[in-house]
């Protein structure tokens, strides 16, 4: 069930043949939803082996077109995980200093240490999405990065950490509903800004950025799934799914004991 | 009620004459855990305020004995807060880096940003503690710090950080009893360490540097509270109170849009 999304190998595909909605693979909206409270729980539990094990590291990678669902995921997938083990960052316009660096050296800085998850809400990926598409880069500059991307993300495979990488796949009219839900209440109207609208002209753009991205950077260790994300109910439950199966194929142990601790009088 | 355990002013006081149990406040376990849990709910939903708003931001500081709770109090009390709004820090032995820097240098770099909440496991507090009761720096160096201390805090409270200073006070007796229930239990013996007995031996002179630190870092900017943590139930209690009535004070709100969005229509 878990593999369900994984895209295999590097063959060219197109986005729109994959279905955005998840409500083709689960019919059940409320046996979902159970299936996914249990599965929080138990990440819950096998997040406190992977932070008492203190050995591995996990990283999962978020990446969605405006409104698909980032934010709304982390809330929803790691509530209730202990605040202790898991770092969220957010990647926004890089700063001045960041610029003057390559684009992943930001990145590096804020990989997960031992026993650690690392969540983040955008990523290194942005820098052949948003980059390319708005032309702030010449192509010269952004095609070399999905190698480099591939070679920085075996690194981290190679030295302790597992990656996982999930596009959140909306429809364009999913995004436009879930802009005009944002328009209509004001208590949601933090959320919007005109530049999102102004980025929505640019979706097949982006869709087409996504595609290449995809096919160039899915690799045997750091593989993308592409999770039908227009009901949100089935995006927590199939990323939930994907991260609970990672996490006991890790099997993090709880350490045992540094020495033997028998004759030990505590005064 | 959640200003009971607040230390007020700068004189000397006896560590000893303040109670580590916490039943001598409350006498009901039940109906504590039921408030503790409405708290703990009312916090989910004022941090994501505090996020939303992204103008005001909060550090909470923990610093205990070992075995004093602060791992158990951070997943307590932040268990649900959504993880991209909260930021954990654990100090431990600072590396060749950092000792080549000031005390402060690397808990500046991760003081919380605007709408952050930022929990420190273990601080600067330590190189007023450990640092003076095993010798590791001269009287000249570490007596000045207090007021090194007071001073980057006030900066960061007039940068707009709301600052609450924990101290879990646990009994010596209490303290035997949780070693020696992770001897017993070989799933907690990960936790154990032969380190924390032999810095037991050392109790008093803890007890000391904790009084001397408590009197002369309780400022108006950054108030310490020495909690009673005997009984966990308790612990929790009194620190999400300080907490809850902290945010509802500095009273973060939604912001309003930029602009007016009455025209907009999306494509």
């Amino acid at each position: 069930m878990s593999e369900l999304h994984k895209l295999e190998g590097k063959r060219p595909f197109s986005l729109t043949q994959l279905p955005t909605e998840g409500k083709l693979y689960h019919y059940d909206r409320d046996v979902a939803e159970e299936e996914f409270k249990a599965l929080r729980k138990e990440l819950r539990e096998w997040q406190t082996r992977l932070y008492a094990e203190g050995k591995q590291k996990l990283l999962v990678v978020l990446q969605a077109m405006d409104a698909g669902g980032k934010d709304g995921t982390i809330r929803s997938v790691f509530q209730g995980v202990n605040p202790q083990g898991v770092r969220v960052h957010s990647f926004k316009v890089p700063s001045k200093e960041e610029l003057d660096h390559d684009f992943l050296w930001r990145i590096h800085k804020v990989v997960p240490g031992k026993g650690m998850m690392g969540v983040f809400n955008r990523s290194h990926y942005e820098d052949v999405l948003v980059v390319r598409v708005h032309d702030i880069v010449p192509e010269a500059v952004w095609r070399p990065r999905y190698e480099q991307i591939n070679q920085f993300e075996k690194l981290l495979h190679d030295t302790g950490t597992r990656i996982l990488k999930f596009y959140l796949h909306i429809s364009k009219k999913e995004q436009k509903a879930r802009f005009q839900a944002r328009l209509d209440d004001p208590s949601k109207h933090w959320k919007f800004s005109l530049e999102d609208v102004e980025k929505r002209k640019y979706w097949d753009d982006y869709m087409a950025a996504y595609e290449e991205m995809l096919e160039k950077t899915t690799t045997p260790w750091a593989p993308w799934y592409v999770i039908p994300s227009d009901q949100k109910w089935y995006r927590n439950l199939a990323i939930s799914r994907v991260i609970m199966a990672t996490i006991k194929e890790m099997n993090p142990l709880y350490p045992s004991a540094e020495g033997d601790f028998g004759d030990v009088v505590i005064e």
